[in-house]
C-alpha cells in the first residue's frame, strides 16, 4: 500500500456510495486517484464515453459495470442496460457496435432461472441492436460476496465515417439539442427499488441510439460532442461537455421535456430530475447552422420523435470550465447554476 | 422470467460456486443456460480464451472478471492479476495486447489507500507489459452488496502474423509442452487465505506470457494450440483442448513440474495439483517435428526456462472428445483419467 496520499484522500478515508453515482464525487475518485495509478504522468484530459484504439483510431473501446437493483423494472432489467448502455457510450463517439464481450459476476444462491431472465434479455438486446455477444467470462462468488448479478459489458465500435464527435468539441454558439424526455430510466428503478407506486406510469427509457447517432452522420463534423446523461443526469452531461470543451452553457428550463410522473416522483423523492440517470436519450451540441437539420434527423426516429433545442453555448472560458459554467434560464428570466451533482442519492441506478 | 428451462436446470436450481470454477458445472452452465441465452440458435463451437473481431480478424477480444479473495497475496495481487490474465487470454490466441479496459465494482466502505494499491498495481503491470488503460468505469455498490472490490479486464489484441492457434487445433502426434511449474497461483493464494503457512514458500507465478507467445511465432502455423492453464488448473486445460480439437491426450506424470511445497499444501488441503489455478505458464500444442525447436524458443525466455515436453496427442475421436480423453501415464506405466475437475473446490481464486 502506498503512503504517498494526496488529497482529497487521508489514509482511512473511506470508498462512498457517491464514488460511483456519476457526480463530483466520482469525478474527484477519478481525478485524485484512479486516473493516477492507472496512466501515472499522464495529463489529464477529455474523459469520453468510449476511447479509440491506438494505432486503430477507426475502432472504438468502451467498458461498463451494471449493478442495477432490482435486476427488473419497469422498462427494462439488467441485461438489457448492459446492452444499451454500452452501445450507447460507443455511439456518443459516432460509433456503430461491433461486438460486444460480458463478464458475470453471481452470487452462490441466485436462482438459475433468474439467470437465464437475465442473461436471455442481455441476448435479446444484443440482436435488436445487431451486435454479437462475442466472448465472456462467468465468476461466482460465495453467498453475502456480491448481490445477485453484476454484468459487465464492453463494447468494440467502428466510427461513422466523418463523424468525430467528442466531449472536447462544444464550441462558442453550438445548439445542444435534447432527443427525449428526461428521468425516465432512474425515477423507474428507484420506484420499482422503494416500492413507491409510480412504477404504472413510468417504464426506463433504455434502449439503443446508434441508430439515432447514424442519422446525425450526414452532419459529420458539425456534430461537435454527444453525451448520453446516464448517471447524473443531464446535469452530469452538460458539465462534462463544459469542462472538456472549456465553455459555459445556458439551457431553457421551460422547454426541458419532464414528463409529470417523472416531477411528481423526483417531488416525492427529493430530487431533481436533472440528476437522475436517463438510458435512452442524448445530448448533442452542434454547430448553429445545422441545429435544424440535426434536429429533423432526431425526429425521423422514434427515439428521437421529442427531440428539441434545449440551449446553447454561450462563451469559451480560458481554462477547463469552472463550476458554474452550466445555468438554466428559467421561464420568468433568471438565471440559476445547473452544478455537478455531488452524487450520493442514487446508487445502484444502472 | 421464462418457463422453458432445459436439463440440466430445474425450476428452483441455484448458482453453486462451483459454476464458477471453470470444471464440469462452469461447463455446464456455459452450454445448458449462458450461450444458448447469448447466442440463440448457435451450434456450440470452439471456446476460446478470446475471440476474433468481426470484419477484423487480426484482431482479438477478450474479457475476465476477477474476484480473488485476498486482495493481496504472495507474487500479486487483484491489480497486476487483472491484467495478466487478460493479456493472457489475448496471447493464447497468438496475440499481443494492443489496450486494455478496466470496470471495477468497489463496496462502500472500502478503504481508498487498499483501492490505491490495486489500481497502482494493474497501472505497473500494465505498463510492465507495455498495453495502455485506455477507458474504464467505475461502480460502488453498498456495504455487503460487494467484497471490497471486483475488476473486469477487457482486452484487446493483435495477433502476431502467421500465428493462428486455437483450441480446436490440436491434431494427432502433436507435442505437448507445458512453459513452467504448476500450481503456484492456487496454493499461494488459498494458503494465504487460510492462513495455511504455505505463503513463505509458495508465490503465485502471476505474469504476462505474451512475450513468451512472441518467441514461439517463428513456428507459425506449427503451433496448434495454446492455452494458459488458470481455473480448472492444467486437467481443465487440457480435458478443452481435447474435447474443442476432437482428439485423445496422454501425458507423463513423472515429467509434469509440481514444485515440493505446491505437494505438500495440495496433500494438506485434499487437492489435485493438476486441478489447480496457474496464471503464468502455458500448455503449447505443436506439431511434433518443430517440438525441440518449440522448447529452445520457450526456455529462451525466464518466464519459460523450466519447458518441459509432458505428452502428446494419441488419436482423433470421431465426436467431440468424451470425458476420459485425457490420461496419464504413471510412472509404473499404468494409466488413469485426468478428468475435467467439477470444479466447486477453489472459489474466488482468481
Amino acid at each position: 500500500m502506498t503512503t504517498d496520499c494526496p488529497v482529497p484522500y487521508a489514509e482511512h478515508d473511506r470508498v462512498q456510495l457517491g464514488h460511483g453515482a456519476g457526480g463530483r464525487l466520482t469525478a474527484e475518485l477519478l481525478d485524485a486517484l484512479v486516473l493516477p495509478a492507472l496512466a501515472p504522468g499522464t495529463p489529464p484530459g477529455p474523459l469520453e464515453d468510449a476511447a479509440l484504439l491506438p494505432d486503430t483510431p477507426e475502432l472504438v473501446l468502451s467498458t461498463d459495470g451494471f449493478v442495477v437493483s432490482p435486476l427488473f423494472y419497469p422498462g427494462g432489467d439488467i441485461g438489457s442496460l448492459a446492452v444499451h448502455g454500452t452501445v450507447n457510450d460507443l455511439a456518443m463517439r459516432g460509433a456503430v457496435p461491433l461486438a460486444l464481450a460480458v463478464a458475470l459476476i453471481a452470487e452462490e444462491g441466485l436462482e438459475t432461472s433468474v439467470l437465464r431472465a437475465v442473461l436471455e434479455s442481455l441476448g435479446k438486446a444484443a440482436e435488436a441492436a445487431r451486435v454479437p455477444v462475442i466472448t465472456g467470462d462467468t465468476k461466482v462468488v460465495g453467498r453475502g460476496a456480491a448481490d445477485q448479478v453484476f454484468l459487465t459489458t464492453t463494447g468494440v465500435g467502428r466510427r461513422l465515417p466523418g463523424l468525430c464527435p467528442t466531449s472536447a468539441g462544444a464550441r462558442p454558439g453550438d445548439a445542444v439539442l435534447l432527443s427525449g424526455p428526461l428521468g425516465l430510466h432512474g425515477t423507474a428503478v428507484l420506484s420499482t427499488r422503494e416500492g413507491l407506486g409510480f412504477e404504472a406510469d413510468i417504464a426506463s427509457d433504455s434502449r439503443p441510439l446508434h441508430t439515432l447517432v447514424r442519422r446525425l452522420a450526414e452532419l459529420g463534423p458539425d456534430v461537435h460532442a454527444l453525451r448520453d446523461p446516464t448517471r447524473g443526469g443531464l446535469a452530469a452531461a452538460l458539465n462534462e461537455i463544459a469542462r472538456d470543451s472549456r465553455v459555459t452553457v445556458e439551457v431553457a428550463e421551460d422547454v426541458l421535456p419532464v414528463p409529470g410522473p417523472v416531477a411528481a416522483a423526483c417531488e416525492l423523492l427529493g430530487l431533481d430530475p436533472l440528476h437522475v440517470a436517463n438510458e435512452g436519450c442524448l445530448v448533442a451540441f452542434v454547430a448553429p447552422g445545422s441545429a435544424e437539420r440535426a434536429l429533423t434527423a432526431l425526429r425521423s426516429r422514434p427515439e428521437g420523435a421529442d427531440a428539441v433545442r434545449i440551449g446553447e453555448v454561450t462563451a469559451a472560458t480560458p481554462d477547463p470550465a469552472p463550476e458554474g459554467a452550466v445555468t438554466l434560464r428559467t421561464a420568468i428570466g433568471a438565471t440559476r447554476v445547473l452544478d455537478m451533482p455531488l452524487g450520493e442519492l442514487l446508487p445502484r441506478i444502472c
